[in-house]
């Protein structure tokens, strides 16, 4: 089985290249090769398979015809302009998140072959706002650009494969945390930042107040529902190819519980609260929770308590984060 | 007030033009010119008002800038590939759907006057089928290519909204009858064919048994629509861009009473039925009746009976449709 991550360079592309790599397998069958496509060439990581890292725009067709070779089987799609960048510049994310999405699915069409994509989607597709618990058939009001691309790119998708063309599964992520690295261009960036800066013993503002509600996952198990959505047997989905997977609704205040149980009241301390409107006006839109029994009926895990997720930053992401910003 | 009707040359886009012509204004306001566009220049019509006739391609950014010049108040996007001739081609489908939406969008945002859009999206958007009662915040699960492009023409309409590019009022538009001259590469012909061929003296087969349900309305109803699109308040639409109107849900038998009812027997008795499986398969996804509450609130008015619908066709384009068809 041939795969391939688009946005493989990024966070959860480079997690699920892990994953695969530690794996060898994917679904009981042998991966004979994985494919990593961002704008820059992927760094290589040890794999027990041929390991192909490529650079290139994923909106350029014969970029992607390279990166998406005959005999692909799983395509993540996973590249993508995220919130706050797709909000300040509007052309930036229409051509990478439809333009791209667009390629992505004449690339999978030309092979012929109705490969399973997987493409991740955003809790941010949704409006509703703080107080909504979205039903499992709730609509996608998007309240910013980067919401009405990715259901856009669910439409795309879910048509092609209607038409035979691929074999889609669309998932709407929550915000997943805790996030690695540095601060980043999504607007959702402060949930991870709460938990993240603390640890790395440096102080950091909440944009939004303690109350304020957020649907997020983990890392860990949102590559358990990669690997789920590129194995899973589709023809129960239908039509409907969206999927919104079992995450967790936790409060800002929760978040801060969680942290201060694993790492103590220095670590929470060190949270402080700075009103952001920029921020508040597009995070405010997003929903607080969502029922997500459709998901949890076709198999995709539940999360983690709050404290493992701490945890599992301080094991899995920690120290090479200390690095990567020499800390 | 300058308007321009994209697919001015086609069945809605000429009775809107005729009106628009006959009224001399909209919303109380002179209209200063008119641009009818379609893939060939449309026939002229007698108006109080300058009238430009362009022949051009919606996919092409060049002939669209041509077509909504500076000062363009009002654009009706009723440009189209229908139901199943997208179905057929999906790339042509998806160079006018998808392609031509996104040069409107681009077109109407270079004027940098934020113009009103009238989008006519469908009520093929939605699945659901038969028994369906869509409720106003009913989610659009589109079965077929023409309601998915139709779908993401909303979503990018209604985010250019959202960013001030224009002004969009997204209209899903019942099946509209009674349609003149012939049939045409829309699944729902057969509604209208079934009254029409009958007044033309002429025999059809319904391709649907007589409890098949539709949910339509009367291009007279369409055009009224059309001018409260044009000319309402958009602030109580906030994010939310899409009208479901007050159509109205009839049954094949229905339609069929009313044409006897106005006709009589001998009219009625040219319809035979004949299962057709790739038209069948196309319709049965679409909802046999809406809610239609918002539209009502928001001042969409209602449908005449029935029987008036038949009547309509007889005094509106009954002669045009003979001298048209050589009968
Ligand atoms: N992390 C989250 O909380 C979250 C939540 C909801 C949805 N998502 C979605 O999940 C996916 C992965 O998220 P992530 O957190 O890893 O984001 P990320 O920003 O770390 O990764 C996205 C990758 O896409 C790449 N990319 C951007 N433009 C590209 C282009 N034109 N061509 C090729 N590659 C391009 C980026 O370089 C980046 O490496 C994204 O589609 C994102 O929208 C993430
Ligand atoms: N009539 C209905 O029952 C109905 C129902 C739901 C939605 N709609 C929508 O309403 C609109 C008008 O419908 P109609 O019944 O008048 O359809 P129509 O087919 O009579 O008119 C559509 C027009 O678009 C033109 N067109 C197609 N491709 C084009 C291109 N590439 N560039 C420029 N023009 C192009 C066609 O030449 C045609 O004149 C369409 O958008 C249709 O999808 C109609």
């Amino acid at each position: 089985m041939q795969i391939t991550i688009l946005g493989g360079g990024g966070f959860l592309g480079r997690k699920l290249a892990a994953r695969l790599a530690k794996d060898g397998t994917l679904g009981g069958r042998p991966i004979t090769g994985l494919t990593l496509f961002d704008l820059a060439a992927p760094k290589p990581l040890p794999a027990p398979f041929p390991l192909r890292c490529l650079g290139g725009d994923v909106a350029d067709p014969a970029a992607l015809a390279a990166a998406i070779p005959p005999g692909t089987g799983v395509v993540f799609h996973l590249a993508a302009v995220v919130s706050a960048a797709a909000e300040a510049d509007y052309d930036l994310g229409m051509k990478v998140n439809i333009h791209g999405t667009l390629a992505v699915l004449q690339a999978c069409r030309a092979l012929g072959t109705k490969p399973r994509v997987v493409f991740t989607s955003s809790v941010a597709s949704f409006g509703g706002g703080q107080e909504a618990v979205v039903p499992d058939d709730g609509r996608q009001v998007p309240t910013n650009s980067y919401g009405a691309q990715k259901a856009i790119g669910e439409l795309l998708l879910q048509d092609a494969s209607r038409k035979g063309f691929l074999d889609a599964v669309n998932i709407r992520l929550p915000t997943v945390m805790v996030r690695p690295g540095r601060p980043n261009k999504a607007a959702s960036s402060f949930v991870s930042a709460i938990i993240r800066e603390p640890l790395l013993g440096l102080s950091t503002d909440c944009p939004v107040p303690p109350e304020f509600a957020v649907w997020i996952c983990s890392p860990r198990s949102t590559v358990e529902w990669f690997l789920h959505a590129a194995t899973m047997d589709t023809a129960p989905l239908g039509l409907d190819r969206g999927i919104n997977p079992p995450g967790r609704s936790a409060t800002v205040a929760k978040l801060l519980e969680a942290l201060e149980a694993v790492a103590g009241r220095t670590a929470r301390d060190k949270v402080g609260f700075a009103f952001d409107k920029e921020v508040f006006d597009i995070v405010v839109g997003w929903p607080g929770s969502f029922e997500a029994k459709r998901a949890r009926r076709l198999g995709f895990p539940e999360q983690e308590p709050l404290a493992d997720l701490v945890r599992a930053f301080i094991e899995d992401d920690l120290e090479a984060t200390k690095a990567d910003r020499g800390l």
